[in-house]
């Protein structure tokens, strides 16, 4: 398969890149490389689209996206608005924008995170992005044209995340665990599902 | 109690008041009302409360927010934006700035809705919606200062929305069981909660 990763140089993009690369042709793409892409602008989007040609590729992975964390009467409405357009609005314009440039039975990749489900404080903003996510593949799941799938891969706190943070790495989920269920998605045949890598590790 | 009704005089919120005004003070705001509320403008928002004052009632509830249905690949940026800025941030400024205008151990009730976990074809604008407007109550449940508590009611389809789309009512919900759970989560103990009004009934 020829697949584009979005987010291809991320902490979770990474690992995602090389597990894919072993079986498949991978298109790195991210905000600073080369094919570029930010997912916040959909003129980005469109251009990145434009570049790649329509019914050109077998699977878009998205592992972009950054949303806001911070104490509930803090976050700001800025706080809210860059959240929904970045890893909310953004992930939903890749697979609107992304669908003719999808060959059939292609799919779509996107990421939400365990926060959708199991808050913790501070995700006052993060936590509707994410179960937002998950909910649009759901719904776009019973719509999409040609065989297209769509699927939400869920990750829990994730081991190199939280070393970059300071924390506690010990119970994070290493990010090529993580990586595993995007490969599954990709490989497989669901549709609509959200995929908890914890499950699958 | 006193308690503020938002969309007072919606197919929901309407029967939400009958209920509760039987052993509550009830204060029933709308768009075109008197006290008037239009949840999408934050301007507007913050002029309500104003008026009702600081610390000034024992409960919110949120009936009101609107979401564009539409195939999905009809489906606009302007209806994302649309559906987002009222449903969601609507409902979701309407905890924020309504913080101090409650009494200590008060609650705020939002609405989501049955697509947020099961969609339907047309709702890949609104289903996200739903399932933000869900996540963000759990989260927010974890942070509100001084006993408050927030819970969404998510309704199933409703007997007379379908009436009024033309549609069979008979696999709706009557309104009037649907504002039970209105009660319940206003009246009860839950914090955080996701309360389905077909369970209830």
């Amino acid at each position: 398969m020829k697949i584009v990763v979005i987010g291809a140089t991320g902490t979770i993009g990474a690992p995602v890149v090389e597990a894919l690369a072993a079986r498949h042709e991978v298109i790195r793409a991210s905000r600073h490389g080369r094919p570029a892409i930010d997912i916040d602008d959909p003129a980005s989007i469109a251009a990145f689209y434009r570049e790649l040609g329509v019914g050109s590729v077998d699977a878009v992975v998205c592992a972009a996206g950054a949303g806001r964390f911070r104490p509930l009467e803090e976050l700001t409405d800025e706080d809210f608005a860059f959240s929904f357009a970045s890893k909310l609005m953004g992930q939903i314009n890749v697979v609107r924008r992304g669908i003719p440039h999808l060959r059939d039975n292609g799919s779509f990749t996107l990421t939400s995170g365990v926060l959708a489900q199991k808050p913790a404080p501070g995700s006052g903003a993060i936590a509707p992005v994410n179960a937002a996510v998950e909910a649009f593949a759901r719904a776009a799941a019973l719509e999409l044209p040609r065989g297209l799938r769509i699927n939400v891969v869920s990750p829990p706190w994730v081991r190199e995340t939280l070393q970059k943070l300071g924390r506690d790495p010990a119970g994070g989920l290493p990010a090529a665990d993580v990586a595993r269920a995007y490969v599954a998605a990709v490989e497989g045949r669901q549709n609509g599902a959200v995929i908890d890598p914890a499950a699958l590790a």
